[in-house]
């Protein structure tokens, strides 16, 4: 079944039918109706081959995932997939692991590829120019940005939200609550990173509410994993330490953090109160409910995707977006009562 | 930087830097590290551009997943895209919604991309011939296979746990710790799918046992998502049908469900013991542990890439894997006090 057979088939041109499937104007309702009918019908397939071949360069958008374990990533992954496919570009995924060189890896993809443009989705937040300089296509840094690093604003563009300010509102939420003693759980202090930023902000939470930073409550997790935030709490717990809230800074080792609350007989939030970053649907349903700073997950993958688009298309210079978090009113936080 | 430039710096020639390159046997330990080094320290990045320029046909694989909230997909997509890549194809992925139907977007991305091979990650288990013949290319089915189907064995190939046998052996350790009054939760009963596969397990151990199967107690939930795991449960404790013990065909359903018992004030597993199927590291962080039938996802994944491999360049017939579930004993299943 060819396009030919379709146009016999209908008594109308090749030309129509294929206007009719690209979805171009002047074709009457009634031919329309007919051709998409004999279409359907005949379970006829148009074959872009032709039109692939004759293209001069490849459509290739590649996007590199750092942090596998990573469910944020996942659900905005599909709303990339799906905004690229929209916009008649193919995708090229790799996925790395959380200690990979992201942009090694898309200069790599780059050359294999030829790719058109280039999406990361995570990475490090200490670019410098030198470096960027592997990388020959636009890009877009999805939910991260540049904050450590030397990169002039007009070379890259980034969608991320405002790590600091999301993990100082987390923390003033648990102040609010009337909660000093709160612990809290990063990957790490100093990486440069994102963790880096959030540790900041929930120094600056509690400066600001003039209560002391005390080291014996901050956890270096050493990863995002499960395993790391249950890990962590549960070293904690044991270390004698007392707090009475605890800010970590994802939703999945938050998961985990409760289960070792629960597993080492502590009750949330009665005993413990625990706030968290990113807003995963999976954090509704554990008991108590995840209270959460929400992430714009769609939006930031959408936003990332569009931007691309108009540097690789119309030639913008970089865009940088910082879409807000907002507070998820779980019941993983309540009161300190005195 | 070329590869020129790297030989001409070792002093060896430009076939013995490829040699290194491609990990190729006959360069002596010496060189290799030599050529290793001067790689590392001038940031070189091999161009295989030439190489995909005269190649005569596509080396892209299309991988088309089904059903996009499915984190056991998610886990395994992972290995499927490294071992592709490992084995020097391109992947190209499309989502799909439960709803969409796979076979004619695999048949699309075929003639659009010129694939080589098709992965089905999720699908039918219905598939006739006729609608097949769309497929030109070598396919896999990945976690599933043509058992309400018409195909010849020797025409695909297939990887997935058994269906009907994991459900009967989780029901009978529920039936086993004295459980006779078992509610259990079904996408539906009669898809001619992967749930109506595991609802025929689940009558089987009933009856095996001579416990009727009790229409009251099986709930369509409509869906695999975890609002509808939540719903559900949350609507068979509103009926007032008494139950002891649930089985739920997915994890994610089954941590919404055991939510769903929390917030009505059933306790799990002394109220209510809960066993499921997939083995998501995730479920490890619900309290209590789920217990659940674990799915080799990584093994999954592996074969399928491989089998998909062997049809492709060795020409090898369908091929049908039935890897094993094992039970997880976490602690969500506790023996019926009479």
């Amino acid at each position: 079944m060819t396009i030919k057979d379709i146009a016999r088939e209908c008594g109308v041109g090749i030309s129509t039918v294929s206007r009719v499937l690209n979805n171009k104007p002047d074709v009457s309702e009634e031919v329309r109706k007919k051709v998409l009918a004999a279409v359907e019908t005949n379970g006829y397939i148009p074959n872009n081959s032709a039109r692939d071949l004759v293209k001069s360069r490849s459509d290739a958008i590649g996007v590199v995932v750092r942090g596998t374990g990573n469910l944020f990533f996942s659900d905005m992954l599909k709303v990339i997939a799906a905004e690229i496919d929209r916009r008649g570009y193919d995708m090229i995924l790799r996925f790395l692991a959380t200690d990979e060189d992201e942009v090694k890896a898309g200069a790599i993809l780059e050359r294999e590829k030829k790719l058109r443009g280039l999406l990361f989705l995570g990475g490090r937040f200490n670019y410098t120019p030198a470096e960027m300089s592997l990388i020959g296509v636009p890009y877009v840094c999805c939910s991260y940005t540049n904050s450590f690093g030397t990169l002039r604003e007009s070379d890259f563009s980034s969608v991320s939200i405002d790590d600091f300010k999301t993990a100082y509102e987390a923390v003033s939420v648990l102040i609010a609550a009337g909660h000093s003693r709160i612990a809290a759980f990063f990957d790490a202090c100093d990486d440069h990173s994102i963790s880096e930023l959030r540790y900041d902000g929930y120094c600056a939470a509690l400066k600001k509410n003039g209560i002391p930073v005390d080291p014996a409550l901050v956890v270096q997790t050493g990863g995002f994993e499960m395993e790391d935030g249950y890990r962590s709490m549960k070293s904690l717990i044991e270390s004698g330490a007392g707090f009475t809230a605890a800010f970590v800074e994802a939703d999945m080792m938050a998961i985990a953090a409760i289960k070792a609350l629960h597993d080492c007989h502590k009750r949330v939030p009665e005993d413990c109160s625990v706030i968290a970053i990113d807003g995963l649907k999976l954090s509704e349903y554990t008991s108590p409910t995840l209270t959460t700073m929400i992430q714009p997950g769609e939006e930031i993958a959408r936003e990332s995707v569009r931007i691309l688009m108009d540097m690789i298309e119309k030639g913008i210079e970089g865009v940088h977006l910082r879409p807000e978090a907002h507070l998820r009113n779980g019941g993983s936080v309540c009161s300190r009562q005195l």
